[in-house]
């Protein structure tokens, strides 16, 4: 059978870390490139993306990894992208996509387009573990179904784009197209400014004279509500920094609204308070389930079990005896701290009524949960 | 062989919704009370606690329930609590332990030690479950290593508080003696004060003219941040505002540190946005994993798995075949989405080298992770 050739001769990554790396890995677990170069600033982690056999060339230098490159991913954080297109600019060819996948765009676009002549860079954003460094976390599998934002203006060259949608949908992900602007506004909404007040959350409670007695009892609400303060700070200075104006008009828009809950509850204003939590309910309620909008429809087991060594094992085992697909698991937090009832996905109403059914023969209190993702 | 008697003879659960009614049904499971009355002002939910086996018998008034329990427990939602105290008091037999379930306690505590005589109220606060209602989702496990808060006061029967600390060590829960007032303000840092911001949070996006475009692609952080915003809005109106105070002073701590931060962004001074994050991230990081610091050491193995059906299955299938206890599972968010990673955890050393030999032999790339809870 004739097999095509890959997307790309010769991809160069330049930054190997988690999102590089796994860009690497992707590129060449799924033969979308003949060949990956790699450059990063820190020597242990380039070499380690070259054991890890993420990249085949290591470069000390970025010009050098791009040369001869028809696909060049900058993927340092946001702060050094210019510094590095700057430092790989002489040696770029003329054909090559350029592109990066930092958190802002605006300012990144603006600046990376004066760099690379033809309209030949199309900014990126993979919505995908931005939360992690290194290539030692890298996975090929980062970008399978993950939102990948495309930024365009109207200088972009429309084959790059073209070319820049092929990658995003040869590595698995869904490609969004926006306005460089129009990102920068939607990001500073659903991520810097929570990011923001996670972190304000965190602080406030550590600065308390209370934190040392209240921070050992924090459950799941606190935990989930600040789980993105655990970030790498200097990731976020420059995400913070880089988007400060559309951040800061956000900032606004969430006092006013922080305003209006504390007014309502000071004045003892139930239905106020009523009125706004149940607005705040209907709005996180229609988002789709892990944002898996677009995947199949999944056919879901409650069960519970007790919180003992075992009862995992023993329950995958007894539906993986019965053939049956365990599509997605998660440990329910029913009880703040975890445990208690599982949550298991199957791929249709027939393995669901199945599952229900093995697991009742084996005495295992189970129900059917909503269907749908 | 000798089996001691229950701790109480007759237990009465005034409000068998998620708390309640798991804790009727962990009495019985562990043989706790004799046997167990239940009230509910919802009939409905009432006859399905009877069916779930979780109460013996059910009353229509919360004195008939109440009359010759040994143990009285109020968990109904917290705005609640006075009235069917009120409504239980006259019936109450002068021995019984009475508590409740509230998440507030100061005004609670004080109302309810004018309605039970001699010393015999102690609050009780479970961290467990708040955000879902319905004796339909209880279990007897909800309470397995949770904390339990009690706060009792210079007028509390010493005898009540160690009754009080033997149900909860006898439901698996964990006892943390607080008072009252004490007890508000932790649980305003800790617990409403980020209900009341996440809430604030959802509204800022769902506000925004942006908001068709921004929420669909609201990723990991976002979902994480605004999980709470999805409790029941009159159960969260009650705890706001038998909470007042101590939130005012807990939003009050948060706003100057939302400044701060807010002020390091604007002025682009880097090194205070990174001191700021720098330390959110390690009081974030500060806190034990899933708040499980007293139970065992874990060792941990990270795998990495397509995101496809049968992944799961086959890897715990493995795992459960070459006789290893699987204690703890997870979908690592490494991708904002879902998937790509998973963490298992095993109870020894020994398991984990045996699960990573066996994952070897079959191909599946897996990796240590740190050790420790």
């Amino acid at each position: 059978m004739d097999r095509p050739g890959p997307l790309f001769e010769r991809a160069a990554i330049l930054g190997v870390g988690l999102i590089g790396g796994s860009l690497a890995l992707a590129l060449k677990e799924r033969a979308v490139a003949g060949s990956v170069n790699g450059y990063d600033s820190d020597t242990d982690n380039l070499l380690e993306a070259r054991e890890l056999g993420a990249v085949d060339e290591a470069f000390g230098c970025a010009g050098d990894a791009a040369r001869g490159a028809d696909l060049v991913v900058v993927a340092t954080p946001v702060g050094y992208t210019g510094a590095v297109l700057r430092e790989a600019a002489p040696s770029l060819s003329p054909h090559a996509l350029v592109t990066d996948v930092g958190s802002t765009k605006a300012a990144v676009v603006a600046s990376a387009q004066s760099l690379v002549p033809g309209g030949r860079f199309v900014g990126g954003h993979p919505m995908a573990g931005s939360e992690k460094g290194g290539v030692a976390a890298a996975s090929p599998y980062l970008f399978e179904n993950a939102y990948y934002l495309l930024t365009p203006t109207g200088e972009t060259d429309p084959d790059a784009l073209a070319a820049a949608q092929g990658l995003v949908r040869a590595v698995g992900a869904r490609a969004v197209v926006l306005d460089p602007f129009e990102h920068d506004q939607l990001v500073a909404l659903i991520s810097h400014l929570p990011h923001l007040v996670a972190a304000a959350l965190v602080n406030t409670a550590g600065a308390s004279h209370r934190a040392g007695r209240a921070l050992p009892l924090a459950a799941g609400g606190f935990r989930d509500t600040t789980r993105i303060a655990s970030g790498p700070p200097a990731v976020w200075r420059d995400i913070f920094l880089s988007n400060r104006q559309a951040l800061a008009a956000a900032l606004g828009m969430f006092r006013d609204q922080l305003d209006r809950l504390e007014r309502a509850v000071l004045e003892a204003d139930a239905g106020t308070v009523v009125e706004l939590l149940t607005r705040a309910r209907t709005t996180r309620e229609s988002l789709p389930e892990h944002g898996r909008d677009y995947l199949p429809v999944q056919y879901e087991v409650l069960v519970t079990v007790p919180d003992r060594p075992g009862s995992i094992a023993a329950l995958t085992g007894i539906l993986s005896r019965a053939g049956l697909n365990i599509t997605d698991i998660e440990i329910l937090r029913v009880r703040e701290d975890s445990g208690g009832t599982m949550r298991l996905g199957f791929e249709s109403a027939g393995a669901q009524s199945a599952a229900l059914a093995v697991l009742e023969q084996h005495g295992m209190a189970s129900r059917k949960a909503r269907n749908g993702g």
